[in-house]
């Protein structure tokens, strides 16, 4: 199905081309995108609320600047579909986050309107502080550069770095603050607050107006001179900064609030300010899903629903005849709970993904033990480590590429001091659409290289509870991580009685003949997929679950390695330094010398596709395994 | 020799003796106290403005609250001596900072007292906070938590995350924060402005004022009853939050400033603010190296000045009769001006170790090109990528340690986007004196995983300089990591003309007989010694010095494999996930089977001690790696 962008949109293959339209158009050039927006990810997926909410936004940019000479730095990007359907894009949308097709996120490698690739939090600003000083080191004065980056992503410690030193770079960088209250979940904390206070506070609404109110005497969209734009800042820098805000204290000029589904305001304001030298914060209220009303009622249903009719709003599920495996995730919301209920030192924390990692049901049920931090992975890992301190047991739950925001919280204040945080990595291994910024490929060999971490995979939901459980009791007394990917297990009936097991000591699923797989997590059931098919060709491998790739089971490696002359290990992370790497280290010392295959992601980037997909091109999926059981099979056994 | 402490000094062995002490004492205590550190430090080393620039807070904390009940968080700890000393630790200080003694840092294992190990910057108010949540939940409505910490750490984003929950968690915290204006080096950014400017301001010293007059109507040193403290924060709240500043804008209750040396107003203070409930911070002004007079002038270079007279303040250098090699950061200050001169597109950025780093050479010659961005490593890293996307090329300098700091930036936004930042990353492998939170242990492993990464280290200063050289050139196109470590090289004659090396090239120094030893930067000059004295014992292995980690040099390995049936490697790094796993994953690969034994730094955290004690202890210093060729020497060779 072809989806037909309305005429003005059909104009539109780039930013020249929307400066073409006039400016009493735009508003229904801007209906126009929102509706092709809708359109698309209706029948295509992706995230949907937060590019609705800057539709105004995304227009007026391009429509005021000259992009891409002018630079733009979004933030996450999950709001960049709008700027992406405008700069080139509008053809190619439907391949949106599909494998071979366009990132779900700005990608410099895509497009040079998209200057900075993106898709953790909080990195605009510095990346756009960057460019501002490398075009003032240029002497490129015409050259303006905007980062837009939302209330949610201010939270993260980084944008705060960045803002220390863009108050006082003497840089002309905007930072248009997208400010609507939420990210994925409702946004949380004291900047949250704040922002409110400023917002409805009548002292703010007054400088405000004295601020429009000056910027109104002069002729719209008409460029200030230079001693224009000097004479009416000092203004109003004089009004604003006796009462002097956050953004003031941190010596950023502070415009606004305005609203931000105002089109012609906005591009009133932004040309404007275009000129207005300094580095500068414009903050502007806008409403995540703005123009589609379930959105705007359920926002973090609708980040990112999956497909769904447009017209009634129903989003598409799967129907199955038999109970399907639940997901990992809520495998870990319900768990958590119960084993709350029983063990009071338990507590849950997340940096911001509540519904991501099912810590929601948790924090509905008992809020005083379960909470939500922030973008904020580095405050997350210290705050569970000094809540450890006191003899609680904090399940701190990060997926795993975010874990990388905490990675010396991990180490210094929680690894060095052995204190018992659960660190449970959600979206461990590649995570399918979000692709090489969401993928969890590193986190086995970055932990791994810790001492005193206790790293954990479970092969299924029991796996997973038994898991949890171990984490909590009192013997265990080092900090313990715990990786599963995205989606569904393998066990419909996954409410199995818990128990605990012992922290490194893998097990062997079947013996065999020749060849053994080891395998760590989740892709074990590729592995035993794999052995099935081979089965039917006469090759018979043992299977061992590793369970824990730190501490290893040296009594298991031992049995395996001096059974089975060949040996395959597959684990969902990368090959550099990872569960094959452990095997070989373990190997190397004992003086094994079996062949061995390391089967995982390949040391370069994976680009975004369906889990499905990804797996066979990095070619662990059941078939890849097979292939190589295969291969092995083949190959002449060397006496060891 | 024996110090021995002043008389006040000498009758406090614990915070219960301090407290014994009458009010009007407290001052000669200080002085005492002072004095003692003076004393020991210009003995002994160690760090020392820091300390002195904090005697009065400390003794009015530990005067003031029931520690170790009460909970103390010293940020980073280079200023806890004086805590150190009243906490039971006074007879063993002369042990501080050597093998086997006193830890320079807070550190759990090492007193009650010691709530949270720190080493690196900004963790104080999320630990503290974790532990104020836990007294909060566990009913322990007397327990009071504070966390000390300096302007310095207060520009990492993680405080900010920190205090972003903090205003809103609704727990009894105090945040003292130290301000100094200077870290190790001057602070820079635009927190450390504002900081100036509420100090200086009339406006704010007003508001001090009411406060303080509020404050001193109330009995000094009686505890309020809640009544009390509710109606006068409720004063205070409304007299402040009218000029609404920073700290009240993220929720947390401002108080100050105040001067930090004032003994008697410190301890007043303290006690009005114990019993106010909520989240609040205390501004004080406290002067780096306070009461001795050379150090308060030159603050940087009295940070850890070592051995020097206290009477003249001569500091102690060793003499040479011939000229010395110089240390590795020199190298690296000197040769990035050298090359910058000749490419305009060259920058360096250090976040906060223009000292440490010698990249104050380059920010003193071309201040428009190097640039200190406070302890943001994560905005330096990113900031970099930035520049990067514009044609810069940067060399972001971050200890090892740090780089943790930094790491999803580097994944994210360096690596991922292949863009040619250099990442010079100092005080690589055992660091010594600091002990395990700086060692830079990790950083082989962590990187290794990461595709795209190139990863180099230098055997010595000309190897350093060919390295700068090449990461430079405009063929250079991807992320360029540079590890060296702290301390001097190897050649006295170090200037010598740069030349571009090929990249993942190693280079071959000696062949041999039957052993071969792989090594990675510097630890290459303990192999060379090593083999200097097996030669004696007719034991004569070769050596290659591998230069890049990754890529790795395929043929050189091809050659050493093929020809040597036993491997050494040797690195100053963790032997999980490092160079010997990159050489046995490529032998997994290509179908080696030789005999490999990995020397480096061992699984468990090493404390602090000489790099010289440490190297042995770990087992790779000259005499560690000959034990380890005699060994492989005496091991019957297998076939393969």
């Amino acid at each position: 199905m072809t989806i037909t962008p309305g005429p003005l949109l059909q104009s539109v293959n780039n930013p020249e081309d929307l400066k073409k339209i006039p400016m009493e158009k735009l508003h229904e050039f801007c209906e126009e995108l929102r509706q092709f927006i809708i359109d698309v990810v209706s029948v295509h997926g992706g995230h949907f609320a937060a590019s609705l909410g800057v539709v105004e936004l995304t227009a007026a940019l391009h429509y005021v600047y000259n992009t891409p000479y002018d630079q733009l730095v979004w933030d996450v990007g999950h709001q960049a579909y709008g700027h992406k359907i405008i700069t080139g894009r509008k053809d190619s949308f439907e391949t949106n986050r599909k494998y071979g097709g366009l990132s779900g996120f700005p990608k410099r490698a895509e497009s040079e309107y998209d200057t900075f690739g993106v898709g953790h939090s909080s990195t605009s600003i510095s990346a756009a502080l960057g460019m501002a000083m490398a075009a003032k080191y240029k002497g490129e004065k015409d050259r303006k550069v905007v980062a837009v980056i939302g209330d949610g992503s201010m939270t993260a410690g980084m944008a705060f770095e960045a803002m220390n030193h863009a108050g006082v770079a003497n840089t002309d960088m905007l930072v248009i603050l997208n400010d609507n209250g939420i990210g994925i979940d409702p946004n949380v904390g004291a900047l949250k607050e704040y922002l409110t206070d400023i917002t409805i506070s009548p002292t703010y609404n007054k400088i405000k107006d004295d601020v429009w109110n000056a910027l109104g005497k002069l002729p719209v969209g008409k460029r200030f001179t230079r001693a224009m734009a000097h004479k009416l800042t000092e203004g109003i820098k004089g009004m604003v900064s006796s009462s002097a805000n956050l953004f003031e204290a941190l010596k950023l000029r502070y415009f606004g609030p305005i609203d931000g589904h105002n089109i012609s305001k906005l591009v009133d304001t932004l040309n404007d300010l275009k000129d207005i030298p300094g580095p500068k914060l414009l903050h502007i209220i806008t409403t995540k899903g703005k123009g589609y009303a379930l959105a705007e009622k359920d926002q973090t249903k609708w980040h990112a629903p999956g497909l769904f009719d447009k017209v009634t709003g129903e989003i598409y599920k799967k129907k199955f005849d038999t109970p399907q495996p639940p997901k990992y995730q809520d495998v870990f919301g319900k768990t958590i709970i119960e084993l709350a209920k029983k063990n009071d030192k338990i507590f849950g924390v997340t940096p911001a993904m509540p519904s991501g990692s099912s810590l929601k049901y948790m924090m509905e049920e008992m809020p005083d033990r379960a909470f939500d931090v922030g973008i904020c992975e580095q405050h997350a890992a210290t705050l569970s480590a000094g809540m450890a301190t006191q003899g609680l047991r904090v399940y701190c739950n990060i997926y795993s590429t975010f874990m990388q925001r905490a990675y010396d919280q991990v180490v210094h204040d929680i690894a060095i001091q052995k204190l018992p945080v659960v660190l449970c990595l959600d979206r461990a291994g590649l995570v399918g659409d979000d692709g090489p910024t969401h993928h969890g490929c590193y986190d086995i060999a970055y932990f791994r290289c810790i001492p005193n971490m206790i790293i954990s995979s479970p092969m299924n939901e029991a796996e997973l509870r038994n898991m949890m459980y171990t984490a909590q009791l009192e013997s265990t007394n080092l900090p313990f991580v715990i990786r599963y990917p995205r989606g569904e297990g393998m066990m419909a009936e996954w409410q199995t009685p818990m128990e605990a097991l012992e922290i490194g000591k893998g097990r062997k699923l079947k013996g065999g003949q020749d060849i053994a797989i080891l395998s760590f997590g989740h892709p074990g059931n590729f592995a035993a997929a794999a052995i099935r098919s081979v089965k039917q060709e006469g090759i018979d491998p043992a299977h061992y679950d590793i369970r824990f790739v730190k501490p290893l089971d040296e009594a298991l490696l031992h049995e395996a390695l001096s059974t089975y002359p060949k040996i395959i290990t597959v684990e969902d992370g990368t090959v550099v330094g990872g569960l094959g790497s452990a095997i070989l280290e373990f190997m190397a010392d004992h003086g094994y010398k079996n062949d061995i295959r390391i089967l995982g992601i390949p040391d370069r980037i994976v680009e975004h596709g369906s889990p499905k997909e990804l797996y066979r091109e990095c070619g662990y999926d059941a078939e890849g395994i097979a292939t190589a059981v295969r291969e092995m099979a083949g190959v002449k056994v060397t006496v060891f």
